[in-house]
């Protein structure tokens, strides 16, 4: 799907996203993520939003060990319902936690999200996901 | 988990949630749902918002007739990120179109949702969730 950019803009200018990852043996795990999209993958910190396990032991990052396929929604809600949107994506997850990469990720996360600005986000694990299928819905 | 009071208040007001399916291969499929929490199970209506397929073929039902695992998350976003919170949902998801069940399902979404009201929702499935783990985060 070709981005238009209403669509763009309407990724850019959501704080949240939804992330889901299923483990080996499909078990779906949904959770809300802070988000970049660059214009082509979207990334997420393992930040220190307190966590009650080790961030290399999170869920999420131990599904996607055992299986890269991800799915990802950014949504607007309103009571009006012909105002509702989203656009959804499909694609394949890494973890990365240095390199060139982690550090523009780290550069771009503090830009959108001043919250960041003061965490350790550059010594953690990142999520990168690259989208593989594209679908839009609603009006933007 | 046994849901505290402010755990069930912070579900039930919640407009929308986010329901993670993942088909046979594994992959994951996550959107946006209005969705009614009776105390036990979710349910959420395949609505006539409008869609690109009949509601047979939806992706998210072929989904879970293939795999009927899922997980649904409620979360509330701010900027002050002291205030973040959520409740994430492992559960079984069944789809079902007629029966007593059903009728009770319907009622329930026409009282939290005006805008169903209008809408031939008694005429569609339902998906009906099972939740077999819970986890909470943050404040309530």
């Amino acid at each position: 799907m070709p981005l238009s950019r209403k669509t763009i803009v309407f990724i850019r200018s959501a704080r949240v996203a939804h992330l889901a990852t299923a483990d080996a043996k499909g078990q779906p795990l949904v959770i809300p993520i802070c988000f970049v999209f660059d214009g082509k993958e979207f990334f997420s910190a393992i930040d220190e939003k307190p966590k009650q396990v080790q961030p290399q032991s999170l869920k999420r990052l131990r599904n996607i060990g055992e299986n890269p396929k991800v799915s990802l929604v950014i949504d607007r809600y309103d009571e009006n319902w012909r105002k509702l949107a989203y656009v959804l994506v499909l694609g394949k997850a890494k973890a990365l936690a240095t390199g060139q990469k982690h550090r523009r990720a780290v550069r771009l996360l503090r830009k959108k999200y001043r919250q960041y600005r003061g965490m350790a986000i550059d010594h953690r694990p990142m999520i990168f996901i690259m989208p593989t299928h594209w679908k839009s819905w609603g009006k933007f």
